[in-house]
């Protein structure tokens, strides 16, 4: 029976994950079963938010790794066997399939999130459905255009702008002529938005985040692209507008808090907020990407207005000390990936 | 020198306020200076909102009466006297002047609010200038069109449905051809909505409030016009369909709160349901309406189409008993007014 490697988790990282947290194992190859595809996983993303799925508690609404499990994470992948109809040997598609060399997915019994994606190959290099082109790409895509509507001329704010999603969005306001405001946290990470591109950035982390603000964006903010919650986006919201639009893509800050937070609450200065500015807030989710946003994304990338920088690390056993290298002050510029295997 | 009645603040209400806490006082007649107008009070309205105005902790964002003021209040008034080249004797005028029989204004020197606005007779009963026609009546248009933008077979939820900005935000809902549910304190006025047309009424005042608006609303809630904030808007929030809009006119229950009111933090709450469901949500102000909300509500109240019931008591003196029995099971329907003086 043919063996692969896969990486378990070993402990719940307590704070920052360390290397030991994981544990690489041998495990038989899986064999597909009815309605089943097997697919050979070619890369993985090392995404920072992969962290929320391994806390000992597990977060609402977040997808939980117990110990011993296999680590949680999206990958690009090859079909190689497939007893599905609408996928072949040789597709490559891209999922959550996490960090293993093989894995067995049945499509017609996957999450919200829906059945492993097809990749075009001849669009742009696979691994960019990991980020720019995918999911990331994506979210960026409907928060700055659809839902967001970005001017030329205008002043946008990102927050998480060193993240996957941050970066793209970043990129699309500079192309569609706005003028681009980084959130991150630390100044290492600010000084590498202004390098990427950004107009300006505030380190959240810093006591005058909201003085660092205010500098960066003197006539006020026209649009938000929100990530976080919390504290920074009542800083932000401080400095909108009037009729300014905040596009809400998530919450980092309240992963782990359901409904109700430790008081003071904090809604009376947000609708005081939204009402005194007449703001206009919108939810949104990269799920509702229409398919203009892919093609508009893979353009900008072919025609070369799109950036999708890497930081690529090679085999699966090396995923563990450059997962933990996110966490410790490694300041990657782009998507981490790992190769995992060839195409062949 | 001619003198005039006006009604001061005796006491602060502890509560409900009654008739006690006023006293009618005689005072001269004013004299307009440079730049200045006289003016003859023909209607006050007895909105609630006017409590604010009255309690004994001044509250955050809200006009102020201190002990021995005269009351603060919407007027329609005659110009009698005018010293500012925008205003002729016999204008009629709508502003916040207040229970007195005469008020000098100064036009130029006009808080936020603006001066005192003219008011076309020949429009309509210049009453309604304080309702359905004026601030009232274009706050209900800008948040039922421009702003939520409601749509015929949509269902519409009015949180405030009982007052006057609510009861012509419904009846615009109706004539769009949406389904009405209105949001009040109490069986009376839930009945009350009912009469006037409305398609379904829940009281936030039972217990069962979230059950009686979800079988009001069985298919959920397409747009949301709000007048309270807190635990009524986060139960209304919760039927909201994926998509659904809201309008943020107000939120009477953090009026004498400031950015932060007692825990727990409901903010996480608002803005897991805010990126689930991809709300959109947008404050508005009845001061920007168009010159098209105007001339809509005028051609609806001219066609029959648009009712604006009043509730009329005469003189003055009568303003102390009518206002405290707002507060006291009084079940107006309709705008509470007081006829002041006549046109002449």
């Amino acid at each position: 029976m043919a063996t692969m490697k896969q990486v378990a988790l070993a402990a719940y990282p307590q704070g920052n994950p360390r290397p030991e947290d994981f544990r690489i194992e041998d495990a038989p190859v899986p064999e597909p079963g009815e309605g089943e595809v097997l697919l050979k996983t070619l890369w993985l993303a090392l995404d920072p938010l992969i962290r929320f799925a391994i806390d000992e508690k597990p977060l609402t609404g977040i997808t939980h790794v117990a110990l011993g499990e296999v680590m949680y994470g999206p990958a690009v992948s090859l079909v190689v066997k497939s007893n599905h109809p609408d996928y072949a040997p040789g597709d490559v598609v891209e999922g959550r399939t996490g960090w293993r060399e093989y894995a067995v997915v049945a499509p017609d019994r996957s999450d919200y999130r829906g059945p492993p994606r097809k990749v075009d190959p001849a669009l742009a290099p696979v691994q960019t459905a990991l980020g720019a082109l995918g999911m990331p790409g994506e979210t960026a895509y409907v928060g700055m255009i659809d839902t967001g509507r970005v001017q030329a001329g205008e002043t946008v704010v990102l927050s998480a702008a060193a993240g996957a999603v941050g970066g793209v969005a970043g990129q699309i306001g500079k192309l569609k002529g706005a003028r681009v405001v980084g959130i991150a946290g630390g100044p290492e990470k600010c000084a590498a938005l202004l390098e990427q591109g950004f107009d300006g950035a505030a380190d959240y982390k810093a006591p005058d985040f909201a003085q660092q603000l205010a500098r960066a964006c003197p006539e006020g903010i026209d649009l938000y692209f929100d990530n976080v919650g919390g504290e920074v986006t009542l800083t932000v919201m401080a400095q909108m507008k009037r009729g300014g639009r905040m596009a809400i893509c998530g919450f980092i800050a309240y992963h782990g808090v359901g409904m109700e937070g430790p008081g003071p609450d904090r809604l009376p200065g947000f609708f005081r907020m939204l009402n005194a500015k007449s703001l206009e807030i919108r939810g949104f989710a990269g799920m509702m990407a229409g398919p203009e946003a892919r093609t508009s994304l893979a353009a900008w990338y072919r025609d070369g207005k799109l950036a999708a920088p890497e930081a690529v690390v090679e085999g699966l056993e090396a995923a563990p000390a450059a997962f933990a290298g996110v966490f410790s002050g490694n300041s990657f510029v782009g998507k981490l990936l790992v190769k995992v295997s060839e195409p062949t």
